[in-house]
């Protein structure tokens, strides 16, 4: 199944694969960070590079389950997004604006 | 001016009141965590209460720029909220699931 699935992309145009993945990229709505870095076709290194730091510190993020919000901003933003946060009610939702001020409130350090 | 609204509002309904303020909290998207608290009718104390710290700590995570997720998460649950983290591209929106597994990951400390 899998072989007869790649047969059929070789034949697809480069557009049409394009296509293809963009669309199978919005459908995976909910990822971790090193999941979404990899959809963008973006290197730790890349990354590393663009927040200035190591990237042992890019891989050590990205395997965290806690962090400040400030070093999550820095990360998705040297993705090219942006950071929504928001609280979720029956009632509706509301965004978190009380994060937007600073970068990095707690210095230099981004772990 | 001030005087005759709050004179037409007298006259409101309970009813009425309370569509008008629901229609107004709908329209304020976005706000800091201690305007939300007000806005759902819940005291310093009673989330102090509910995240067992002290009211002091409530005031202080409220004046924050910056925390850890899982704080973040705490509070918002403690008014009955769901923290949802987005990262926002022109192609459109990713949640960041990775933050899921863990409610505090650096200990019992909420600050």
């Amino acid at each position: 199944m899998a072989k007869h699935i790649s047969k059929l992309r070789a034949k697809m145009s480069p557009e049409a694969r394009e296509k293809a993945k963009a669309k199978t990229e919005s459908m995976l709505k909910a990822m971790p960070l090193a999941e979404l870095r990899q959809a963008l076709e973006l290197s730790q290194k890349t990354l590393a590079e663009s927040l200035d730091i190591t990237q042992a510190s890019v891989s050590k993020i990205e395997q965290r389950t806690d962090m400040y919000i400030s070093t999550l901003r820095r990360y998705i933003e040297a993705m090219g997004g942006e950071l929504t946060i928001k609280a979720h009610f029956p009632e509706g939702d509301i965004e978190i604006s009380q994060f937007e001020s600073l970068h990095n409130s707690h210095g230099q350090a981004l772990l």
